[in-house]
C-alpha cells in the first residue's frame, strides 16, 4: 500500500446459504459498479428466523477500495 | 429480506425541534436521491447550545437502502 | 437498593409516534406479566423507514425487576 | 415491523462442524418453546480446542421474538 | 473554533415529560453557572419505572464549554 | 462442553459487604429456580453511596446455564 | 431520583488492600468536599506491580453527585 | 451549524511522512470531489512496517460535509 | 478449570476456503510449538479482496492455553 | 503511585499545527489552574476542515491529578 | 517512565478465594519468568459455577513489562 | 498476504518527542528479535505530565509479524 487514498463503504450482503457466501454477495454487488476493491472488514452478522431455522443471514461489511 | 444487498450511507440531521425531528431532517433529505430506503440506526446524538438552550440537535444516523 | 437481585430482561418497543413512545410501549407491555419493575437503559436506537419517513422508531431496552 | 413488542434473549449454541451450525443450533432449541422468533444477532464467537483443533465453535446471539 | 481549549463536564438531567426536556434540564442547570456553553453529547439513556410507566427519563450529557 | 445450547440470562446482585458478594448474592438467587448453572461474566459494577461511604455495590452479571 | 440534575466526575483511587478499598477511598475522598454523593460506577481498574506482587489497585470510577 | 443535513464519508489516507500527513492526503483528495467539507474524526490509526521502521502511516477517518 | 494460570495470545490464520477454515489454520499453527491450547475467541473478521471476490479471509483470534 | 487519589477532567485542545500541539494547548491550560498534574489519555481526535485542508485539529483528552 | 520500549502480555487468572486473588494468581506466575513487571490492566471478569456458587474467579488481565 | 499464520503482540513505546515517535520506538525495539514484521496498530495513546508539559508521548500499537 503505497501513498493512495481509500474510500471504505459499508453493505450488508444476505445470503440463504452461510455468513461467508452473504460476504460474497455483498463483495459482487459491489464489484459490478467499483474497481479496485481492496479489503473488507465484518462490522456486525445478524439475519431473519424463518420457521425455526435461519432464513438469511445478513452479515455487514466494510468494504475499502482505491480512489484513483 | 430476500437474498438483496444493501448499501448503509451515514448521515447527521439537524434540528432545533427535537431529536426525533432531526431523523426525520437526515431522512427526509436522503429519500430526495434514493430509493428503496429501508432502516436507520442511531448512531450519535449531540448538538450545539445556544444561550443556555439546545440550539440544535444533531442525531448521526446510518441509513440503509436496497441497490437494485 | 437494598440487598436484593435484579433480573435484567431485553425488548424492544416500537411505536410509529416518537422514540419515547417505543420506550413506553415496551415498558406497558413489560408490566402485564412483571411486578416491581424498577429502571431502563437504552440499548439501541433505530427503525424502518417507509415512503422516505420514519415508519416505526424501534427503540432496544433493558429493564430491571426485583426479583421476590 | 408493526406497533409490536419483542423480547430478546441470548444464547450459546455450539457445534464442531461450523459456526453458522452452532448458530442453528441455538435457534432450533429457541424453537422447540418459543413461537415468532424473528431475527437473530451474533454477539461473539468462540470455541474450545481439543488436540491442536477447533473441538467446539460456540456461538452467543441474541435472538429477538415477538411477544403476542 | 479557533485555537482555544474547551473543559467537557458530565451531568445528568431527569425529566418526567421527555429524554429531550432530560437533556434541556441538564444544560439549563449547567448554564446557571458556566459561560460559553458550546455543545453536548449524549452518553448514556435511561431511567426510572413508576407503576408500570417511565416515571424518569435521566440522560447522562457531556457539556463542552470554552475556557477564557 | 459438547453440542449443548446454553441460555445466558443477566441479574444485579447487590451487597454491603464487597463486590465478590454481590456476584455470589446473584448467583445464590438463580440457583433457586435454575439448574445446570455453569458460568457468569461481571458486565459492571456499580454502586449507592451512603453517607460518604460505599452504601451497596452492584454488579451487573450475566450467568449461563445449559438447557436440558 | 426526581426531577434533579446530578454532576458525574471521575476519580482513581489507589489501594495495596484491595480493589473495593480502592473505590472506598476516592469516595472517601469526595466527600470531604462534596455533598450529596449518590452513586459509582467502576471504569476501569488497573494497578502497579512491585516485587511480583500488586502494589497498589487503581480503580478509576465515575462518582454522580445532586446539584443544589 | 443551522438546520442542514450532512453527509459522513469514511477515508483511509496513507503518508510516509506522519500520521497527522496520513489525514491532510485523505482531505485534500476528498476536496477535489466534495464541496463543503465541514469536520473529521479519526476512526483508526494503523499502518505497514517496512525494513523494521514505519512504512505508511494509514489513518481511517470519517470526513462529514453539508448537502446542498 | 482449576486454580491454574492462563496464557492468552493473539493470532491471525488466513485462508482462501472459509472464515472458519481461517480459524483451524491459526490454532493449528500454535499447536506446532504450544501445548495445553484450551479455548478461543474470535477478535475481528475481515479478508483481502481479489478481482471482486474474497481472496482470503483472515480471522483475528485470541488463543487461551494453560501454563504449566 | 502510592496511596493517593486523583482525579480526571475532560479537555479538548485545538490547534492549527498539529494533533500533538492540541494535546500540549490543553495541558498547558491545565496547568495555569491546576498542580501535579501526572498523566493525559487521548479519549478522540477529530478537527475542522477549512478550504479543503485541516484547519484545527481538535484532540480530547483526559488529564489525571493528584489531590493533596 | 523514560524512553522505554514496554511489552504486554495477556493472562487469565483463576482463583476460588476472591477476584482479587485471581490477579494476584496470574501476576505471581508472570514473575517466575519475566522481570520488571510494571502494571496490570483488567480486560475480563468472570468465573464458573459449581453447586450454585462461585467455583472459580477468572480474571483476565493484560500486564506490561519493560523491555531490557 | 496468502495463507500465513500472524502473530500479533502489543508494545507500549515512549517518547519525549512526538506521538509518531512513540510507535517508531515500539518498531525499531520489536525489529531487534523479530522478522517479518508486518502492520501495526494503535491502541490507546496516553502520557506522562511533567512540569506541566508533556513529558513522554506513550502509545500502546499491535503489531504483526509473519510465522515462518
Amino acid at each position: 500500500m503505497s501513498d493512495h487514498v481509500y474510500k471504505v463503504i459499508e453493505l450488508v450482503g444476505s445470503s440463504s446459504k452461510s455468513s461467508d457466501d452473504a460476504i460474497q454477495q455483498a463483495i459482487a454487488k459491489a464489484g459490478t459498479s467499483l474497481h479496485n476493491l481492496d479489503w473488507f472488514e465484518v462490522v456486525e452478522t445478524r439475519g431473519h428466523i424463518t420457521e425455526g431455522k435461519v432464513g438469511h443471514y445478513q452479515v455487514k461489511i466494510k468494504v475499502g477500495f482505491r480512489l484513483d
